[in-house]
């Protein structure tokens, strides 16, 4: 990566380390780490405030720099730290909504004369949700290969599939279209394979993670996404896959159909469809997030389908998240959400209906926010694909 | 899950709070949530040491049970505690080695007056390291499904393919045969996609993850496994995928050659299979791990591979490690490890060799030890598969 590009980065970090008198930050978690060092190494990445950064590495050992050293154990940093010259901290943020309780107790006293503070969890995820135009280019290449993936569907479909085959079909076109596979989320209790498939009324089935929608899963340890139940005659499935083709997690959902639907499914289908086009027309810089969930809200009851949005018995509590690195980042659209949009965030946006005895309906699609308004970067075709 | 098998895990949990003197456990993790609960449900199972369990669940509100309330926020457990008739906690055991530093301290203050411990991960952790017969069984099921796929490699490889290609066919054989996909580690920095498949030198490429081998990975983000080469006449490549096919992690290595191999090679291949078979023939109840260890590095160097064995320029220092929910569990076969085997403890073994200019080679195998030795559980041919 681009020595700018982390430059970038690390001055989005600092300025919010000035805002909260922080004076060092130190990075010991995968995501952060790929974020401000370009790549995955297992160590720590030492951001002061006014000197350079310097990276401590205990894997692999080949990493090798001007700004590198080498760790065994975190009882180390103070010690190189001094001897890399750099001051020593006084208020040092540090990850405290990622690093186990006790991983953060061992490095909080590797410091004991100094101001140790949990938020950097907080603040980096501040710095991340603002995306870079590198990362937002990542993110465009991104969608182009999902919506690639996606449009190949129709031809592995075969009649009297399960929901189980189809996925294993719909995984392997995003893996040979370049996915990585690997679906990063945040917080330890949330986690999914590559995404999911729902069909029928799986698709409303309550499940323990807070995704959009849940499925019963094929085994109690994973309760989430396709249960083996037959794609069947006039009932939907939505494809709802991570895209994670340069580390940033595209997100986009379609519908299908095995023949043709109700006049109704239609209906709610296109509900989401007005739903997600009137809340893009209104997207701008200085938007409020929850603004645009109240938006969804009055239109889906004033369409009647209020009982079927983002679940049935369950339901979900937003209708889009900002994605990058993790398929979960700020800003959330959702009630409460007092976030203003700024240029450069990026978000799925996920009005999803679920009508019993029918299936998912919907859409969704990644944005990013541009000076003036948004630009859509999962581009593919939107009505329900007939199979 | 029948309930006497809970009841089983929940008497191991307890015998060590026992021995601890812990009068109550709360776990709140996704692992030791389905290993205590038989199913994954967001919310926290409380153990006290002399009274019944009681789930307290945020997410599904479809489960409901005699022991069971919903929950929405951690401040309501010492309420929900008291109304459940449960004696409030002395000292409390809290999972200080999965939980964010955050949620931990969040939860100990829902509990002002009690003494709060992080111990519940090593306890929790040491409970699961014996299986019961009912998980031994599932891990039989699950390596004869992972011998299925492996079987069918062969069949899916074409002269002229990619690592990554032949990965994302071994994948779908994977998920074919019943694999649920997701791969479970413990530790926030490990993390890896289904498993890998490692060709040639890439094999010996050293990795930020500790994994046996490493791989240099497709993407800066993720930096483990397959990276585009091609698989080449003369080379070999290495299949590793893990086998969740009931939530246990059955682990299982095997070799195949693109033509014919140079006799170093075979050598080489055998010295691995010869290092497994004589300690299998070693293990029995009793045996100290880093015994085990030993055994395996002086017969490697006496075989003159000691520069190759476990990788090359950065080597692993395990030869084997616990597999059950999660794909690293105790017990670790390495040095100054002083763990005992016991019974029903199941564990990989995998020495593996990284012949530069040619790849990699070696075994691994899923073992349950039993009261007299060990059986194995992932049968399948161990020699070089010739394509």
């Amino acid at each position: 990566m681009l020595s700018i590009e982390l430059k970038n980065r690390r001055d989005k970090i600092r300025r919010l380390m000035l805002q909260k008198e922080i004076d060092a930050l130190l990075i010991a978690t995968n995501v952060n780490m790929i974020y401000a060092n370009g790549s995955m190494v297992s160590g720590y990445l030492y951001i002061p405030l006014n000197a350079p950064s310097y990276l401590f590495v205990k894997r692999p050992n080949t990493v090798v720099g001007e700004n590198v050293r080498s760790i065994r154990k975190p009882e180390q940093l103070p010690e190189l730290i001094a001897q890399c010259g750099l001051p020593a901290p006084t208020r040092l943020a540090l990850e405290g909504d990622e690093l186990t309780y006790r991983e953060y107790q061992r490095l909080a006293a590797c410091f004991p004369n100094v101001e140790v503070l949990p938020c950097a969890t907080a603040l980096v995820r501040e710095a991340r949700s603002i995306k870079t135009p590198f990362e937002v280019e990542l993110f465009r290449r991104s969608g182009k290969l999902h919506a690639d993936a996606y449009a190949q569907i129709p031809q592995v479909y075969r009649a009297g599939m399960t929901d189980r085959e189809l996925s294993i079909e719909v995984e392997r076109l995003m893996r040979q279209t370049g996915c990585l596979g690997i679906f990063r989320v945040f917080g330890q209790s949330m986690e999914i394979f590559m995404g999911s498939l729902l069909a029928g009324d799986n698709a409303a089935t309550p499940s323990p993670y807070d995704f959009a929608l849940g499925g019963k899963g094929l085994d109690p340890s994973i309760p989430g996404g396709a249960n083996g139940s037959l794609l069947k005659e006039g009932e939907t499935f939505m494809v709802d896959m991570g895209g994670n083709y340069f580390g940033y997690m595209s997100d986009m959902s379609r519908v299908y159909a095995i023949g043709s639907l109700s006049d109704e499914a239609y209906k709610a289908h296109q509900v989401c469809i007005d739903i997600q086009n009137e809340i893009a027309d209104h997207v701008k810089p200085g938007v409020v997030c929850e603004e645009l969930y109240q938006m969804a809200l009055e239109r889906v009851r004033q369409a009647g389908f209020a009982d079927y949005f983002m679940g049935v018995e369950q339901k979900a509590r937003f209708i889009g998240h900002g994605v990058g690195l993790e398929i979960n980042e700020s800003p959330v659209i959702a009630s409460r959400i007092a976030t203003k949009l700024e240029p450069g965030m990026v978000f799925a946006l996920e009005p999803k209906i679920v009508l019993p005895g029918v299936g998912p309906l919907g859409i969704e699609n990644t944005w990013v926010v541009t000076p003036d308004g948004v630009e859509k970067m999962t581009n593919a075709p939107e009505e329900i694909v007939l199979l």
